[in-house]
């Protein structure tokens, strides 16, 4: 199969909304954003880097590459509307592996109304590597930021954590409709959704809100896949898509209370200070914890 | 350097503009599009495949990877607001060569008024990729799709061509400023940017209108650059990035005359027929014209 048979499948395999004017086949695609703000999110995943091919096979490796992009569209509360999916493909076999990652990919778009529009297909010696785009809408309230934590936040993460890895971190739902629900109920501070593992996405949260924050180890939901050290890798192992967010007392309170999210339990896992620096409570000791969760090292 | 380090220094290297509410450092970017369509388009270029880092060296590449998508807004006669940058470098020395990127595409990006709003570094063992999105807006008449080609119609191209290999490859302009001028004097009815070569991407311009075409080989502009087959090279040589555009008689003997776009000169090459299919008239001879340029193979 050569590139525009592929593209020539690839028109008859992806599913439109109404939203696309022009999709996939034109220079750009064409899509109707009527809120007059875009928000847009990239990542680029590779083989042997974030996933192994190999082990997790096309369809939940394809199912990733766009569910990690509609998590971020989630953290800002935002609504995914189009996706563009760029493929760097191993020859040989790369017309197949092209197909088994749409069709890893086109549920999960089709669940959150987000229409692959465009891409670039190409094929190469070397390993696989995706990068989706994906642009969406704010809410009707605007778009949550990092920036907004205020000492005296609570903490909610939307889910336990750690012990993603080879599991919830290909088959997780990212939490667009949750966000949404959230958004629409209370005024959300602050939000990220939580990939580099809740001690490094916290950190993030701090920095960019320009206060510090106390965890509680006890109230940490911890995933029961997450085995040995259990409090550690909830805290740092990472990839487990759920939302920390930063509210008002009062809303932590009423949402803890209500438990609002279908599906979802909503645990408060730690209060945001003034002081800046991070910290961890276990019983009546407090010690200081390392933002650390995953990170590139570029030398 | 660490890839939180290389944020840190991209959000103080990239500019701003009018258009960005959130830019680097957030899950997502937000940009405002008032014109409520969005335009995307994404590219994305492997070493050894679409370009040879070691011997075109990190800025050139770094600004062809911008201005490959620019060139895509240009074919839609629109306005690019917007880039997200998504990187796989090779180790070591990965964070330097992310900046070298950085430098060699900055300057168009500021010369297009394109921010650059976020993207996704990560560093492997793996020879580097480059993969961009741009969004963008339409112009005030709406987008030009590939489409509305009719027979009777002229063909225009904005330059000569063939032989941009290790040149103009790397140099040209996108044509964004060229199409905005031609789409507002006139009802461009198709257009398409030259990646593949004139004979393949009128292919393509095409298949879409539902139409056929046929060229002069005399009227076709071909570049000083262009050697050996100098015909040939010009229709299947690619990477020349003119735009080729569909007009009716009246607007194309208008154009021609006037030449109303500075610093270029617009070529009448050939008419658009009922007939599906593409030839070429050189003296009182037609052939058929293959329409291939450059495809990637698949197996």
């Amino acid at each position: 199969m050569a590139e525009f048979d592929y593209i020539r499948w690839l028109r008859t395999q992806v599913r439109s909304t109404d939203r696309v004017e022009v999709g996939i086949g034109d220079d750009c695609a064409v899509v109707r954003i009527p809120e007059e703000r875009v928000l847009i999110t990239t990542d680029m995943l590779m083989d042997g880097v974030h996933f192994r091919l190999s082990e997790a096979g096309p369809r939940r490796v394809g199912r990733k590459a766009l569910a990690v992009n509609l998590s971020d569209i989630a953290a800002m509360a935002g609504r995914p509307v189009a996706a563009v999916v760029s493929l760097a493909l191993p020859r040989p076999g790369a017309g197949k592996l092209a197909e088994e990652l749409l069709r890893g990919m086109q549920p999960l778009a089709d669940e959150f109304a987000t229409a692959i529009v465009g891409g670039d297909t190409n094929a190469w010696p070397g390993p696989l590597v995706i990068s989706i785009t994906v642009i969406g809408e704010p809410g009707p309230a605007g778009p949550v930021l990092r920036s907004g934590a205020r000492p005296g936040d609570w903490l909610l993460v939307t889910g336990p954590l750690g012990g993603s890895r080879g599991g919830k971190e290909f088959d997780f739902t990212p939490r667009i409709q949750e966000a949404r629900t959230l958004r629409l109920l209370c005024d959300i501070h602050a939000m990220i959704d939580l990939s580099d593992g809740l001690a490094g996405d916290l950190g993030h949260l701090c920095t960019e809100s320009g206060v510090g924050a106390v965890l509680s180890a006890e109230r940490i939901p911890i995933a029961a896949a997450a085995t040995g050290d259990r409090l550690q890798r909830a805290l740092t192992d990472g990839e487990d898509f759920e939302l920390a967010l930063a509210v008002s007392p009062e809303d932590g309170r009423m949402l803890i209370e209500q438990q609002p999210v279908p599906d979802v339990t909503l645990v408060h896992v730690g209060e945001f200070v003034a002081e800046r620096g991070m910290w961890i409570e276990e019983g009546a000791k407090r010690r200081p914890l390392e933002a650390r969760g995953y990170v590139h090292a570029f030398e």
